[in-house]
């Protein structure tokens, strides 16, 4: 099944990120190129000033519909960009405000409860600069956490996927120094992440059972011990277990060779130990591509895999890249649960 | 410069590696395609019967060449390969024997002393099996401290650089335990290793200064501190040091973005802290081209990055691009050295 073959249940809810940074003026492109790239129907919370200043910034003529119900985006989209709403704020592309960060944490907030209402079939999120909203009330480390708790979901069961066009891969700790990882990794916590993957690949992206890759956290795996005995005594044995569920694990893979190009197709998505381990290999293969995904959620959440980017906001030289194909994710595994298809 | 245009002072020495597995098969193959991609004249020490047979086993009709001195390589490089000395050994290929381990050894101790005495321009290493080796006297840690010991240089200043087409990463720390990897990293390290790597970027690589890009050990490079100190505490005290020497450094970078394509045109080389983060890149992009360099030595030393093979050994499906990319190199290395460049 590909995207443009099925349909979302209802249109996909877009937050606007930050008003100063770069979010806007790419989703007013992705409109732009709704067509070219077969994106579902999706409509923005909000800023609609703030996308028709952006669109100039590249030079789009941006035709900004406003709407007052999610239902009417799917229509409006043939002509022009939807918006919900008429919160808005002053912007200066590059220079954030306490203005544009309760334009923002408006538009997340409203965006998530479309989605989690079922009025939006998707959320899509553009980058916030998490210190700024801070200032105006976000209280989460970041928007996955936040969509959690839109969801009533355990942070720690709400799962961050990178996904690019060669690559997926989770990292299994993320934001922590990296002399805390090992005394993190614990058989818990890679079974059970594990099995939240393979659930999410099943439902949202056809894949069951998806392959999973889990790396080891030594060079070259450890060695059978040789350099480091985390292989041994809790990854291997959470492999054993996961295996014994049914589960398509394979590994501890040395992460060095995982991810080369004749690799890359043994597999569906890799687990990986720690943030570096999962980045480094998506950043260096799709930089202008990634998109990350939120698995173990009743809704459907993506994001483009960048920041803010305040530095160039504005000036017209950002890729679109993530965000359509962030846009084109969330259509696909929205369309896939609607469809209830589980390959 | 490019390598075609200057020569080595002497022939390449080429140590055979373990006969059963995949490198006397590359071998033959590099000197058959010696023209087409303008290898500088090599010669391998010993294991005549094993290239030939190895060459047979990828359909190739290779004409040894025995040769008793280095001298007459260049001469006939034209028209066969040239093997010095008369050692070899029976193979099988894909079990490894002591005979074969024996054959190795000699095999690499004569080419690195012909290295050493300058009677070769260079030498390029096959790989071996280290435990098998260890059994007939090989006392090393690996191929890059027994070519340091050859030359009477301490370990901890032969410092190994992966070098592929796309990318050239140094990791600071190699072979230990990823929990071991914090402890070992000082101040003294980092400037000691890059003080070599852009020493020998200058002489064996051209580029002066070399831009050397130092990455950070934990997410983000720490996030001033957010996630782990020592980037603060280490690695940017290295790095102020070393810009007031006159070295060209920057960082500490975030690991998981300084490899994306528009960023590698910005650094000569990545100082790494650790193993994978130093493999995980080279290895994804270049995982059939990448060359092992040491760095820091009186003779010029390259390696394909891979290992014996053993599984796929005598089956002609090994790619050569690695040991023909490490031929390569080394008579790159060797002409400047001959010709005093330093750019």
């Amino acid at each position: 099944m590909s995207g443009s073959e099925a349909m979302p249940a209802a249109p996909l809810a877009v937050s606007l990120g930050d008003p100063a940074g770069i979010a806007p003026e790419l989703i007013a492109e992705s409109w732009t190129r709704r067509g070219e790239v077969a994106l579902a129907p999706f409509f923005v919370v909000g800023g609609g000033n703030v996308l028709a200043a952006a669109a100039h910034t590249r030079g789009i003529d941006l035709p900004v519909i406003r709407i007052a119900d999610p239902a009417e985006a799917v229509e409006a989209f043939a002509s022009g960009l939807p918006v919900l709403g008429d919160a808005d704020a002053p912007v200066q592309f590059g220079q954030p405000s306490r203005e544009g960060a309760e334009l923002a944490l408006h538009s997340l907030t409203q965006a998530a409860a479309l989605a989690v209402s079922g009025a939006a079939g998707a959320i899509v999120t553009g980058p916030i600069a998490k210190s700024k909203l801070a200032e105006v009330g976000f209280t989460q480390p970041g928007q996955t956490e936040f969509c959690a708790d839109a969801c009533g979901v355990a942070h720690d069961d709400a799962v961050m996927m990178l996904a690019g066009p060669n690559l997926r891969t989770v990292p299994l700790t993320v934001h922590v120094a990296l002399t805390q990882v090992p005394a993190l990794l614990t058989r818990d916590l890679i079974e059970r992440k594990a099995r939240i993957v393979a659930r999410a690949l099943a439902r949202d992206f056809g894949l069951s059972p998806a392959r999973i890759a889990i790396t080891g956290l030594n060079p070259h795996a450890g060695e059978d011990g040789r350099m480091g005995r985390e292989e041994i005594d809790t990854i291997i044995p959470a492999i054993t277990a996961l295996t014994a569920e049914g589960l398509a694990v394979t590994g501890p893979h040395p992460a060095d060779a995982l991810f080369a190009a004749h690799e890359r197709d043994r597999f569906d998505v890799a687990l990986c130990m720690y943030h570096d381990q999962a980045l480094i290999p998506i950043k260096t293969l799709d930089f202008d591509a990634g998109v990350n995904v939120t698995l173990g959620l009743p809704i459907v959440r993506t994001s483009p895999d960048h920041g803010t980017a305040f530095g160039i906001a504005g000036k017209g030289v950002g890729s679109a890249g993530a965000m359509i194909a962030a846009l084109r994710m969330a259509g696909e595994c929205a369309a896939r649960r609607a469809a209830g298809i589980t390959a």
